[in-house]
């Protein structure tokens, strides 16, 4: 399946979801993930996050059965293109 | 069609897209917004979008036909249930 995470953590924490999500997918803008995933790798990206995150912060993950579900646009300045982008 | 759009713009430039993009779709966290749009309103966002991006900063529009075809789950703290959520 295909999947867009997107976080909201606290500043000082973003490196630690930064870290652990791109195990799993592609980092595709500031708090922007996606990519294929297996149902067994998403279930422990699942795990992983509801021990990870503190009060106040939230991971949104949206699945599409596969990626032919779902076209992608980018306006302005495409972060992925950006040699500096971490 | 469903979208989700991802806002990426400078701090002090933030409010700006958030009170655009709340005209047309739902504020569901941080820089995320979502929801059914009309592909008339979609081409004003982003014709609108093009004219508000500055160099370094990036929308990235997810395009759904349907919301059938996304699923969402929400880990940690779903901003949307919090009253001070803006």
């Amino acid at each position: 399946m295909y999947v867009v995470a997107v976080y909201d953590v606290e500043a000082d924490r973003t490196r630690l979801f930064l870290n652990f999500l791109r195990r799993y997918l592609t980092h595709v803008q500031n708090s922007v993930f996606e990519g294929e995933i297996t149902d067994g790798d998403l279930e422990e990206v699942k795990g992983q996050l509801d021990s990870m995150l503190e009060p106040g912060e939230s991971v949104i993950v949206y699945r599409m059965s596969s990626e032919q579900y779902v076209s992608r646009t980018v306006y302005g300045d495409d972060p992925t293109e950006d040699s500096q982008f971490l």
